[in-house]
């Protein structure tokens, strides 16, 4: 992610170089201060803009720092093409044990536990749109005769993902790539006993 | 669970009876008031007792919610044991679904990522207990045979609760019977295709 202009004198920026400071200054103060010091005044400061016209363009706190998380995690998180569903998905969810274990990870997911009266309406819209991105790379697996026809790429992806948010959110049990892997492994293969010759 | 005996005068109730009527009271109070205002004095109003008796057995707020939830949590959520690992695991993961989806069973996972100076050296122990209560589940099916013996009880657990830990707390996403269901045979059976002829 581009640093801000530090040189750039404050309201001077605007449309996409006000967009891309304004969420470059809330991950450092996100960093820094933690969910709780996030304020749009923080902010703010820390890209040399106004307060007002932050405000004017996200609305509020919430949405901010939503919108700078989704980044980051998209952009920490793309969606990888092997060839192979398990490599994409052992990959995948990979890369997010490893977001969830840092500040920034564990912000985003308690920001999207958090209630208040702008969010209801935007987490599942929210949450459909990364689910997706995941459902992808099942429905190519699919497609390629890897996964049985009548899979749900949908619940896959939740299954996987499911158990490492809840031990970054909730259980606090550790989390590393490792898991990810025993995780995808699982939801493939499933717990029944292979049978001899198969699979 | 029992209801506190209306007629006992205040401070005589001791040990067992005492704690019987917090806990009763903790929860009619979470489920008429909500977690924010489901304090101490609160509780110890609607039981009939001293706020102070409460401090000396629980310690603090967090405690008392958490032994109280726990207590209608492992009440609503016998482990059954049916002889068959899915219909267990169906059956079991079927009442959570219908649990997550009340205010009470709500509050006790959102408790459980509220953070304070009390919580981190619990949240661990209580969902390891949790966790393993689900687990003999997955443990009885493998030593009958019915599951792969390198199994990983927890893990299979995990998956299925994490998906719906996730739509209780994160995504929104609707929770039915129906859901548990559908993740229990995933876990089980996996995404691979089915050998012809095998399971």
């Amino acid at each position: 992610m581009p640093s801000p202009d530090q040189n750039a004198p404050p309201l001077r920026r605007r449309g996409a170089r006000m967009r891309s400071a304004v969420l470059a200054a809330t991950v450092d103060v996100l960093t820094a201060q933690g969910l709780a010091g996030t304020t749009v005044g923080a902010v703010a400061r820390a890209a040399g803009v106004h307060e007002t016209s932050v405000y004017r363009r996200w609305g509020s706190r919430e949405n901010l720092i939503l919108e700078a998380l989704t980044e980051q995690l998209d952009a920490a998180m793309p969606v990888p093409d092997t060839g192979r569903v398990r490599d994409d998905l052992a990959t995948y969810f990979g890369a997010l044990a490893r977001l969830l274990a840092t500040a920034q990870g564990e912000a985003l997911l308690r920001l999207s536990v958090e209630r208040d009266d702008t969010l209801p309406d935007r987490r599942l819209p929210y949450w459909t749109e990364r689910l997706e991105r995941g459902a992808v790379m099942v429905r190519r697996g699919v497609e390629r005769g890897e996964l049985a026809p009548d899979t749900d790429p949908g619940l896959v992806i939740e299954a996987i993902s499911g158990a490492l948010f809840t031990r970054a959110l909730i259980s606090g049990a550790p989390l590393d790539e490792h898991l990810a892997t025993r995780l995808v492994d699982l939801t493939l293969t499933g717990a029944l006993p292979r049978t001899p010759g198969g699979p």
